[in-house]
């Protein structure tokens, strides 16, 4: 992704969702846990999903993450996990997001998220007002692309 | 319980399920993380459920588990953990769990499990068939004084 | 613990911890596992240890703790648990806890906490200071008995 | 990464690590918990790690994970993780991974392991020997790539 040193910037991100350090994120090596890194991805892209989803007829997928390690955690508290839309397919959309404790940003990550319809369990086409939402997260390059 | 002493003990233990510590289940403390063994004792309470339960009119929930930590674990790999029926209640039934790496035995457990009504959501007595089935699974004294 | 009954109540608690339930705490049920709840009782045992501990001669070690399990939480986002003291041993405590969410309480525990001498890494006697702190967290009757 | 498609074929994995899921791992969804795949990985790549390390002077970070989704776990047990290595830099090494069930492979994923010396914590190259030994781990092609 050409937009990737902008994933450690806080301000790109539109929405903003709050995890915790737990004591068992941590490891042998003395600091968060590198699966653990999912789990608080996790928790912001489940408040995305919450925000977008209108019904019961179609839900979102995960298809992909890739995540890039940039510093060790090895407080314990409050973490801020970042979210913003990189781009739009045809049914599913990219994310940017990033964990920061304090001003540290301790890892990005990319995803790839498809709709897929309830009834076929397959991928759906993003319907309009769905693509409208997304691209009122999206990060300025990307929203004048979709434009 | 008057037990306790004896969950130490391999020898007791009539069913044996497997699993094996991972990285992530270690803390910064450099050991095997508290929660991790509550996991590693559900792995065997599965398998004994999946073994009793016999249809979809009743379900087991856990309604209480005990553990004493006796030992450190530091290594990663296969552990075993074995599972004992330590008593019958009218609608419940007491277990007795250790989890052991080689000859260490790192934890025990008493958990407490209650046999649900689905449709009442609530408890039900345990039926003939699965008395016997958990009798089968007692230790010595138990299964003496449930005769 | 004849004060079991006692655990549920909010009113008992002089500490208290956050914690959120996370997506990935959830299991294939459809609630929280209940492993996860060993982990938020870690969450305010910790800072109650942070909160308690002076120096590197000595540290802290859970040698037991049992739960019991109160009712389901089916919801993500905040839970509070509340923690207290309700004995003093010569070199151990106990401690009740509990995790609400909102005005439910899902769960109690009563743990058993041993403080170990850094050098010897065997039990060593709670210092009176310790005590007196310890003390100032404890249920009025253990109080009342400490006196 | 051009060799995406083979990281689905079993025969490409010179390394196999066993893990089993857990109850724990699944979510309220009723399958394996994506953040539970990096568990899993991570089993596999901690394995690879002890086999090439050859002293305490430097160590293995992760620097960036990529896991493709590839089909839903939904069954208890055994596991086996797959590894191989598709790239070799000046102080870094990149690998190929994939879960199986069975003959079903779940996720692949892609890693960039880098080399750290222990005294700099530093990016160090690394040593021949530990060039010969990836490489006899390597796909085919990236052997044939790196002679």
């Amino acid at each position: 992704m050409a937009n990737d040193a902008r994933l450690l910037l806080r301000e790109i991100y539109p929405l903003w969702a709050e995890d915790r350090v737990r004591f068992g994120d941590t490891d042998r090596l003395g600091h968060v846990n590198n699966a653990a890194y999912a789990t608080y991805f996790e928790t912001a892209r489940v408040e995305l999903m919450q925000r977008l989803l209108s019904g019961p007829e179609s839900y979102f997928v995960l298809a992909r993450i890739a995540i890039d390690y940039r510093a060790e955690l090895r407080e314990l508290g409050p973490i801020g996990i970042g979210s913003v839309i990189t781009g739009l397919g045809r049914s599913s959309f990219t994310t940017g997001q990033a964990v920061f404790q304090g001003d540290l940003c301790a890892a990005t990550a990319e995803g790839v998220v498809v709709l897929v319809d309830a009834a076929t369990r397959r991928a759906t086409p993003l319907p309009e007002t769905l693509r409208q939402a997304l691209l009122a997260l999206a990060m300025p390059q990307a929203a004048g692309a979709g434009g």
